[in-house]
């Protein structure tokens, strides 16, 4: 994991400011899940939080809701037939983990197993919001820790550059789309 | 605009599945307003709702509360400048629509000015969440309309090819990727 460095938390929103899919890590009572989400996003800069929806039937919830915690991992082109099988299996029918020989490693802050080999990973604590939790199945996260490839993220900016994985972005039914080309037009200097 | 076409509401979160960034609209009192927002996501499939976040200080929020309406709009790779521009200046110092001459039409259902030439356009009414809009600046909307540009979006599937307009992602300073290529991996059938 030596490409992995720490991202300054008020940067940690640029790893998900433009869309792509994750992949959210749980653990609790000796149970440990991961599982896809294409809804996620960035709620705050600083302290930064994060949105994430959850289903109510999901193994995944019921470890976020007995933990307080979960990470958020932004997968690679690479790993997109992984992102497809954990969001199409249920960790109650066995661990994904070892099912899938998904390599892992502990969280820098989080105790849950975060998915070797992501672009991005954001350590997250539950802001407690019952109300969105059990309406809308909606969990805000308070991003406590975040890392990212420096192959691919510098400076506070994704560098998606020739053939080098880049971030995912679903469809449905198996479809992806890559981060494609960056351009600019004329804007802010400031870089927000 | 005859390439827009409806899009039944079940799948109007497939307009914003792979994480665009987006343009909000808004209107109230005789004055009228367009944002750029890269923090908007859907919430729920049927009926359809999304999320998106509003700062408090901005013309864009006042309208909203005021109407209790919004419409999302998914611009194109050809409207990143627009984009960057509509997002850098505010309402409260003029008309954006004649400063920055926006051609634009009515919503089919929601009496907001949407830009011409979106690749997809949802109007919304704001399911009221003071607690979520005061504290987070956090807005759910259902989805009560929805079209798309038939060139791009069909079968209820987004199809860029080649060097057509793509959607966009939002970075920092000016900087976008363009929705980048399709790929799938082995997935469901049923295309959910």
């Amino acid at each position: 994991m030596s490409h992995l460095l720490p991202v300054e938390l008020p940067k940690a929103y640029r790893l998900l400011n433009h869309g792509p899919t994750v992949l959210v890590s749980s653990a609790a009572h000796g149970q440990r899940n991961i599982m896809a989400a294409a809804w996620a996003m960035p709620l705050d800069f600083d302290p930064p939080k994060v949105l994430v929806v959850v289903d109510r039937n999901t193994l995944t919830r019921e470890l976020m809701e007995a933990s307080g915690v979960f990470a958020l991992q932004a997968p690679s082109t690479e790993q997109a037939q992984l992102t497809m099988d954990v969001g199409t299996c249920s960790g109650r029918d066995g661990d994904k983990f070892s099912q899938l020989a998904i390599a892992s490693h502990v969280g820098s802050v989080i105790d849950v197993p975060l998915a070797d080999g992501c672009l991005a990973y954001l350590e997250c604590r539950i802001i407690d919001e019952p109300h969105n939790q059990q309406r809308y199945d909606l969990f805000i996260g308070e991003v406590v820790a975040a890392r990212a490839d420096s192959r691919a993220f510098s400076q506070g900016r994704w560098h998606f550059e020739g053939d080098a994985p880049r971030s995912l972005h679903y469809v449905a039914g198996g479809s992806f789309f890559a981060t494609g080309e960056a351009f600019s037009v004329n804007g802010s200097a400031d870089g927000e």
